[in-house]
């Protein structure tokens, strides 16, 4: 019997050392610890929950915690009326030299709109979308319109990690900051009295911020590495290698040079930036290629065009091919000002438009493309099939090495280049067409 | 006991009443019940096996049996000098109004060369190869050299089949000769004195002409059937359907008619002929279609052309897609006379000439091809996947509904004719273009 009691006692005693330090941060009762900031939306206790309610002619408004939270886990359930977006700030911040004071930072995106992305991370008066459930598409069933749904959020160091429900939903990596209050926001509705009175309640909120790195659980979302120019740990266990270090023009050189173009190509603010010239190829620094060539490989390559730019992502370069003027010889992944460049209208049914294998298989028309901000195209290689993407989407397929690519280089501007795109393996090159472009987060994955 | 006693006999008994009537050919001692012919070359017979030797100036010898034979299996064995062609005549005839009594028929092809056709069937002083070994290169290594080697030939009706060493080689479906003489061949060597006094033996020659078709045993050799504008039973078993039963258009019609053209085709002697006119592009009779249209099949046509000629053979055809003048629209498996047609020179490196897919995809420089002769067209469907082979070599491959695809048809002549080869299925053509071009042996297998 003895044996007994003390082996219960052993039992508690290790639950104690072992339980998750939960602390709640709303009392059922009360609105102690919270304030309200940046709008005058209401936000009552009814029943247990905090419910906010929307109200015209005010901006977003959020109920803010008065303490700031760096690593945390937190959780806490909500329910929101149809068609209400919302969300919880997390890891926040005001400041009177940014935008007037303005709420900004991670939010929890709570999104019943047809759309879906509830769980996904928007950053509020800044960059916008971080991670949209497009990354994620699983998710995006998660949420449950019209009842209690439960979140969680895991915030470690540069993982921000959300769960709706139990299911993974956003896995950011970013550093932009690593602690600020957390704000329940009740979204800004103009002058719609339509949406006048909608509520959002939460309740059950508690958080954990005391051996944070114990208690983070495994998450199925593909990670978004938000940090310019790094690799997060997860893509180095991945295989994934960085091509362009921010910094300088480590790992490149000149096409038809031993080293780095003296002129036409400038590394500033972590970009790799093609200056304009005179929209001719290849005629001012010249295009780069890596010292490496490259087989199998997943290539992803940020970049960002001027108007009316022209460029292009080439592989399976053989920068010895063409002893004359232009550009190297090889694949390419063409970058262009659809609307304004006239190579666009040039080619075969579009074959020489953004994301084309350039003068040989078209992009589809429809594709998207921010000519604002920087775009994402993948270059996918596995032995002589190859793809290309766009933000995420596949735009075309081929298989090379065969009697169909043969006949439809024969047809093509490459045509008497010996063996065009059959090569095992080539250098990856980033054109330089006269035009400004910007490149970064220019990384690889051999296969 | 007794029970043992009556098994063995009925063991016995049933032996006997199954066991194969083997009637030896040759007595082991002298050359009783055969005779040479057509030519002055040595037989003697050493050692219980009979010897033909080699001799200047004088053509094929052949020692034949006095005896006809029809239906039978015949097995040998034979030992030859190195690099001395021989063989062995089955079902073999002379006639003094055949070339001035010249032994011809089929011949069990003995090739001790490089080339290793060995169990082969050659019509001897007729119609050359029926069955050479590139139909079944797996029986190329049967033969030995410089050892006895056992022949088996197996000759049931239209049926000649035959074996080395075990390994099943020629598999005929042929109706030219149902019997005659067997001979064993030494084979004429001009003048040439090296080839003088080289060997030939045979020994161990039986028949067995009674019961044949149930000691057949089966064979792997793929067939060949030589009767024009028939299917064999195996074909027919195997899913086989004639499209043209030589004797008229049944199951044909014009292109841009409802019933078969008025002129333009002629149907004599077994043949399909498009008639000679102006060499313009369905001109005359104009193309000709199938009733029916095919999804995933085995299309098979023997064609003949004349000097300079060009036809095709189209699939995947919507017949009522060109409502103007010109061919049908479909995949063309091209057929040209490369050497003198001007069209051969026309098109993208040679994406034009004889076997290509027309205009798209051109065949190799390298094909056989006998302008004096049929040659066998095929094309190979399996949904998207599509092959032209040429007398049982493989020109091209391609995969259509797909980027690739829709890009190289953009660049050809058919970039405006829309969703051009996609179509799931679509009708048979032979193409009228004003060249004499003759057609038999049209068959096709649904996959």
């Amino acid at each position: 019997m003895k044996k007994h009691i003390f082996a219960i006692i052993c039992i508690l005693f290790a639950a104690a050392a072992s339980a998750q330090n939960w602390q709640p941060l709303f009392n059922g009762k009360n609105l102690k610890g919270w304030t309200r900031i940046n709008g005058k939306a209401d936000y009552k206790v009814v029943d247990g929950t905090i419910v906010g309610t929307t109200k015209c002619n005010t901006p977003n408004t959020f109920l803010a915690t008065d303490k700031n939270y760096g690593d945390f886990i937190l959780e806490f359930e909500f329910m929101v009326d149809d068609a209400l977006n919302s969300g919880v700030q997390i890891r926040s911040n005001r400041d009177k030299k940014y935008r007037n004071n303005v709420v900004h930072g991670y939010q929890f995106e709570i999104d019943p709109s047809k759309r879906a992305w509830s769980g996904g991370i928007y950053d509020e008066q800044r960059r916008g979308w971080l991670y949209p459930l497009t990354k994620n598409p699983a998710a995006q069933t998660a949420f449950k319109n019209g009842q209690w749904n439960k979140a969680r959020i895991e915030a470690c160091g540069n993982s921000i990690r959300t769960w709706i429900n139990g299911v993974p939903c956003a896995n950011l990596w970013d550093n932009a900051d690593a602690q600020g209050f957390i704000g329940l926001q009740v979204h800004s509705i103009g002058n719609d009295k339509n949406l006048e009175g909608k509520n959002i309640a939460w309740r059950d909120i508690r958080i954990c911020t005391t051996d944070v790195d114990k208690y983070l659980t495994p998450s199925s979302a593909p990670e978004v590495n938000c940090i310019d120019n790094t690799l997060s740990p997860s893509e180095v266990a991945d295989g994934w290698v960085l091509l362009f270090n921010g910094k300088d023009s480590t790992g490149w050189r000149g096409a038809k040079l031993d080293s780095f173009p003296a002129k036409g190509w400038v590394i500033e603010d972590g970009l790799l930036k093609v200056m304009p010239s005179d929209g001719a190829e290849s005629n001012n620094g010249g295009d780069i290629v890596t010292d490496r060539t490259y087989r199998d490989f997943i290539l992803s390559v940020d970049f960002k065009i001027t108007e009316g730019a022209n460029s292009g992502i080439k592989y399976f370069v053989d920068p010895s091919l063409n002893k004359g003027a232009g550009s190297a010889i090889g694949c390419e992944f063409q970058i262009l000002d659809d609307l304004r460049h006239p190579d666009a209208k040039l080619g075969v049914k579009g074959n020489r438009k953004l994301g084309s294998l350039y003068d040989l298989i078209p992009a589809p028309v429809k594709k998207p493309f921010d000519i604002n901000n920087f775009n994402t195209a993948t270059v996918i290689v596995r032995g002589n099939h190859v793809e290309h993407w766009l933000n995420g989407v596949k735009l075309i397929e081929y298989d090379r090495n065969n009697d169909m690519w043969n006949a439809l280089v024969a047809y093509s501007k490459y045509r008497d280049w010996p063996n065009f795109g059959n090569r095992t393996e080539g250098n990856i090159l980033l054109q330089d067409h006269g035009d400004e472009v910007w490149f970064k987060n220019v990384k690889i994955k051999e296969l």
